[in-house]
């Protein structure tokens, strides 16, 4: 972390990715309390940040145990201290090197995740061949439809857990389900029932492990909406939701969160008017907002992004952002006169700027490489923090 | 750049960027001709590729004159010793520390753009104060709505030219064009038709400031359908094409290339098997192929990127990549049943690879910090290059 005297937000050179950490520790600090309230822990996925800083405040209190979706992620993490990491994403034995790596660097421990017999004994082949070991966990389909063995497939998850067994280089850790489905489902109603299924499955598929004589100390579970919603754990022992230490319009759409919890925004410059088209531009276009329109599936009319004045997250009502180019944003508005486009060029002039609220907060961070920290509506940065990106671990032959 | 023994393409951690020296090479050298058939200096755009190896094929026998679209990526290219850099949006006042910072300490010449007299007078009283010199072009609308004046707007061209003239840090060098418009034109007599009004356009606003006694050095126009389809360039000085350099399946969509002559692609690993969604898992999501779907206002079925063999650009019939989360794709097949699920898994076991060809190279290449470098359909990688990304340039207060 670079710690800088406060920087007007006006000197900042645009786009520029801006972390409100007044909001973002009132969403981990609710968070932290739902876990408390559920009784299970709370492993948060750090796949929406990437940053060592958040981790710290999305911890703070717990374990320090995290989850995250790279090799970057892994490497990035381990060499800032997090050293209980579950890597969610269906391992392939061509990853295991760098994970023992890393393991051996940092004396961490990375625990993986698999839902088929074939992954299972290549991952567990090569493991063996260079004396590493792993924690694994079996990954369960509650019903997103990505990964996972259906939680009353027994066949499946006994074979899947024999073969953890008698490979010599893992040890069967528990069980793993996400609940991606939920972030199409409207209404919270919908939402709360996708949170039991989701739930129940873990726990069912648990239990048929349990019942074959196999130890399971791990029933993990997780989306931000389903953490947000559930009525009740039982049985469960961690949630990993990530996107709610930032939140975006795509949760706030769907009634997760409010706009006022959203952590996270772009800032960014006028650097044209076009009467012509009605458009003014800014040099925040396709990559620094990216093309995510998730919202928008439940909200209309939020374009690219939510248009807000630079110091806060006061929408500017009439305007949208209507088409990205690379680096070149289109911002449109409600009414197709030339007057009303004068009133827009009016209201946001050369050289103004903007803040915009990201539909999917974890494909908007991915590719800035830190975070300029302010607090809440204030107009000065206190910190710039530092974050993974891209998919490659900096140590050797990555 | 990082010389590589010989790496098979089984032993790369996925995702993972691939490049086609020899395709690259053959994309280059046809525009290189194209722009000498018409007499006219090719100064390619880099933001597809933001790489200095890719930067020193596209001007090979040429000046070594390109575009750029970031301060990462001015700042980028001058280390790497191309020192004459348009940059090629629309100028704020916020940026010109840093870029009198990249010309100082390289010898470095940036040239702005501007379609406002007030963007120019902020630019240039900015400058000012700091001692910093700059050419710059006036951006000129030719039809595609984003920035310019229109050709035809005298008084705008001239006043622009005049606070330029008087601003004392600034220095006309001519007009810039971009036809981003010919992106959505659907067949080649389209794309003509507009190549030639861009083409015209800045001609002719050339001319009106030719006419009222401005110096105009500089007739730059360019896109990559509008520079392979344009029958003729008199007038124009410079063309700056850039996503020609890899090409991808929005241009071959729409006629602009074969697929054979696509150059980037992504390598990913089959991670799982579902079953029940019919789906087969890859560690390739939103974030590595991206979510662009530009193709598909000209093609229909290409999902998020066609899907090849790993050691090549044959494709797989019949399947698509259906679904992307972060860091997963979901790949479907055509036929609704579970004999044809199950020939899709057959063909793409666990463990095994592909390689995905894009909807809009620029966007899929950008987040990545690396290109590893294949010749042809051999199943090696033989080097590993570096590129720019994200937004912000090394130097101090960046």
């Amino acid at each position: 972390m670079t710690q800088l005297a406060h920087t007007a937000l006006g000197e900042l050179t645009t786009p520029a990715l801006l972390l409100d950490s007044t909001v973002l520790e009132r969403n981990c600090e609710a968070m932290a309390q739902r876990a408390a309230h559920h009784g299970v822990a709370l492993r948060p996925h750090l796949k929406t940040s990437k940053s060592a800083e958040v981790a710290r405040l999305a911890t703070r209190g717990h374990s320090g145990a995290i989850t995250v979706s790279t090799l970057a992620e892994v490497d990035y993490f381990a060499r800032h201290g997090f050293l209980d990491l579950t890597y969610a994403v269906g391992i392939s034995a061509g990853k295991i090197d760098a994970l023992h790596r890393i393991q051996l660097a940092h004396a961490a421990r990375v625990t993986l995740l698999a839902d088929r017999v074939e992954a299972v004994r290549a991952a567990a082949a090569r493991a063996r061949a260079i004396g590493a070991t792993f924690r694994l966990l079996i990954e369960v389909d509650t019903g997103g439809g990505r990964g996972g063995v259906a939680p009353d497939d027994e066949e499946a998850l006994l074979a899947i857990a024999a073969e953890v067994q008698r490979s010599g280089s893992l040890t069967l850790a528990g069980v793993l389900t996400h609940a991606g489905h939920s972030y199409h489902a409207e209404g919270l109603d919908a939402i709360r029932a996708i949170a039991e299924t989701e739930r129940a499955g873990a726990v069912q598929a648990a239990g048929r492990l349990r019942a074959a004589g196999f130890t399971v100390d791990t029933v993990s579970v997780g989306a931000t909406p389903t953490a947000v919603c559930a009525e009740r754990l039982d049985g469960v022992t961690e949630m990993r939701p990530g996107v709610y230490t930032f939140f975006d319009l795509d949760q706030a759409a769907r009634g997760i969160c409010e706009i006022e919890d959203i952590a996270l925004s772009v800032l960014a410059t006028v650097i044209g008017h076009n009467p012509r088209s009605r458009r003014v531009l800014i040099d925040a276009g396709g990559l620094a907002l990216s093309k995510d329109e998730s919202a928008a599936e439940f909200r209309d009319g939020l374009g690219f992004g939510l248009i807000c004045k630079a110091d806060g997250t006061t929408p500017l009502a009439g305007l949208r952002v209507a088409e990205l180019h690379q680096e070149h944003g289109l911002i449109a508005c409600d009414g197709d006169s030339d007057g009303a486009a004068q009133a827009m060029f009016d209201a946001l002039p050369v050289g103004s700027r903007v803040r915009i609220l990201p539909h999917h907060a974890c494909m908007t961070a991915a590719p800035y490489d830190r975070y300029h920290v302010v607090r809440g509506t204030g107009a000065s940065v206190y910190a710039v923090w530092g974050k993974a990106h891209g998919w490659h671990a900096a140590g050797p032959g990555a």
